[in-house]
């Protein structure tokens, strides 16, 4: 039970690091790759391809500008993608990232998270793993659990 | 094994029943409410929290503008939640109902699909379920193989 | 006669304080709390609710991105709710944080002041309070009256 | 006890007139005029000056494109002003008309509501007038109640 | 003869300045001061009304955020008002500033310029002053001449 | 004294006409031409540089999509150039026409009126040519004044 | 000597049509196909990966929404694509669909024309393909020369 | 075998040199000029018009805001024209750039780049003159695989 972090660029990793310290605060088998949709399109072939068969559960794909990773890889593999759109130096705003990510066609949809939000996509792979895994599901309910606390303290503490 | 379809207005329906359709050509339990937001918050926080008990394993929730059901359903909730943002009447051409649901705060992620794009939403739903389930997985491979068929076939006949 | 402060995260506080001041120069009693929609719901609705027994007349609500917290308060309770947009690091140019604010359905409405407007919010809540009030009232002509003469002033010195 | 309802034009009457159904509903006295503030200046300044000396206790506002009169009538009176962005033909989408109503500087609020809110912007004005007066609170409670029951209703039918 | 160079904050001063520095440089009178359309509506109203008098030809107004001011001073005069829409601290990248400006309904104009081109304003209030001056018009022709030289000249330089 | 209208295309005749009918109701000559920028540029450079010495003292050039007419027809003399941007079919809801009609770098400005506000371009046209006939002025003070009276009796039969 | 013509879906063939009606036009070879990147990706890959070896110089692809099939045909193949953003239903007015085809990342660009400018992307390849070929240069000259001819016959004869 | 790239401002040359590199890189003779839309209209008509007799056989134009010397040169050539969008400091985000270059009517096409992607526009170039010519298809093959073999390295030592 894996999960597959991807990036377009080298440059995306301080930002999709994010999620894969959320799989490692969860236990979770991840495996990271840059697969970039424009420079290494048959890499790209390959790596959704045989996701299923290296034991992929998720994969988790961000890009930025004209986006076309988390689409593409959700063409060639019926795995659920999570795309996280990257504002990156070449977007505008991101908004061309949030645009080319979110809005798939009928027929391949794409998880997509908030702008830069690698935290919740690393989130959203743990929560749909937890669908059929009880102990990760507790995990997540502690993990929330967590967060309320450190809400109410900080209320506490103004 | 369920899914939750809920929306934020009856006005939604027409659209959010795609994903029923979805569900139902996958042969996915489903149940659909309608659970407003604004207008029955505690009706919201009642279904939410409830949903794992009922044996809901994803809800996917559609609402338009200022749409607070999707990321107020994944707050209260560790199920994965696929928001889908609704071009309603009172949307400013679906940006509002867009940036309301994709642009959740780390934490609380929000599955986000296209504009009005509920088919999608249910696909998404059966791909999570399909992440331990291979008969639903050899479904989705069946479903995509149809869909590229298709596409083929109109491109001979063009 | 209490003005209730409230904000999704500590981080909102430095533009929040700004309300606060308005409120302390106006003699205006008020209790401000860290309230997230999104990783404190209960604590939401608690608040919310209990509002108008703690003798709460207005509530002001600051949160950014895919800000819920104005709207969800608003429909917990019928006392008028102030939604202040802040163009938090996750927004995208505040627009997320604007109409996720702004474009309440109908029926539960938030009065919205500009991007990270804390100062008009408290303001605003002066003036909601000086409908019945002939002091306060009184005391937002001199404000109105004192800030007239320091533009004409400026206007003096250029 | 009145609340003042003033529009750019003739042809915002249509939405408007939502507002004072609004009133009506909740038996507060009302006026309607056309205060145009570009083409009647004088008439808004005479008509924002004079509104607290008539017995007016709160305006809504209603104008679309460079939609000055909300902003011009709050800098002109200390009441509070409700602003209603109009999606008239001249407007770009909704885009000016929010825009220029919501953007106030520091110092002179609108309490901006949703596009062609004019619903809420009659319900907002009715929370204001509660603030000190129980009998309406409670029809506002009472009016909140209804409105949930219709959507729970609405849920039973589906 | 007289240009009127008028803007809604101290803070404008250093764009505007660049207005002022092209009606210097073109030997045209000019009159700068602080007018606020929110904070001094009736020293607005003032200002407008008795421009004529004063023997100003051309208003130059600069405002930002929900910039009333020149299409308040538009709606007071029939002279000619040009727009400089200011990218302030308040405003959302401008566009607040550009809708509130130009989207003037039918029957009030007011000449915009792009953002922050209080340079341009000063040119274009020089040329409608040329219109029936050909001493203006003919230094308004040797400005050209004289900017086009410097562009060519960069060219060689490169 | 004659004013120019211009306009890229035939299509944009209906839109431009409202220009003409305020030049014909205030008794200014002009002249109407189709003038494309981009298939039939030498003719707009003629048209531009000979402006002048035909007796137009103003120039009101409406455009859609990449609208280039009045910025161009700017650049090629020094009389002021009013732009109308419209919303054509092949127009992006309009940002496109506003913004490149708007945008123009310093040293060429272009007088931009609100989108298809082709009135108030010939109103534009007749204030700048007001500037030193105060016959014009005049007419332009009735027409203002019937235009109030207008608003102040529809004010009178709601 | 070819242009390969293809689209995203059948539903986009009234639009690209009109490129190839500029091809025939011309008398340049073509082919038309529809190409799915998200429903047929490896048709797609085999499609532009063959491209070359079938004769094709120019490829003209339109897309809406996530528009992925100009960029990525784009990366498989050397040959300059020309990208036609279509403005489906599934698009938000477009800019979708204009996004994800002009942002390119550095490295693999796309020839982008305006929203649902297939005929400009016909003429693009021609132009493209004229570059060494006189003859075609020569019947682009006489286009042009026809499009001036038309414009100025319009100008007539208002 | 030319390319011409041509620029509004002197300012925009550090982003236009990574075009150059690019020619540079694959030893395609170019020119590089200085040529304002807006400064010098007639040296743009003389520099596009008297393009294909020096020898000119693509065009690379950057502008930003008004850009519209893309267009304008397209309108002056048959030769293609790659349209840069330079996010200069008078640019609104890059916005007016990117819709006053890429919007051109039927008949003038611009082959529209990224934002501020003068190296993609130069590869753009080299894949025009590429269509006839073996050996520069031969090097844009070999720069894609060593592209391809950065990525992959890349991915080798994260």
């Amino acid at each position: 039970m894996k999960v597959g972090v991807i990036m377009g660029s080298k440059s995306d990793l301080p930002i999709m690091q994010e999620a894969v310290e959320v799989l490692k605060s969860f236990s979770i088998p991840y495996e990271v790759q840059i697969v970039s949709a424009h420079r290494t399109p048959e890499w790209m072939v390959e790596y959704a391809k045989t996701a299923i068969d290296r034991g992929v559960k998720v994969i988790i794909a961000g890009a930025g500008g004209a986006a076309h990773l988390p689409g593409m890889t959700a063409s060639l593999t019926v795995l659920p993608v999570i795309g996280v759109p990257i504002k990156s130096s070449n977007s505008i705003d991101g908004w061309d990232s949030i645009l080319s990510i979110l809005q798939m066609p009928n027929g391949i949809p794409v998880a997509t998270v908030a702008l830069n939000a690698a935290k919740n996509a690393g989130l959203l792979a743990v929560q749909i793993l937890s669908v059929q895994d009880k102990t990760i599901q507790n995990n997540l309910i502690a993990f929330r659990e967590n967060q309320t606390k450190q809400v109410l303290q900080n209320n506490k503490n103004i």
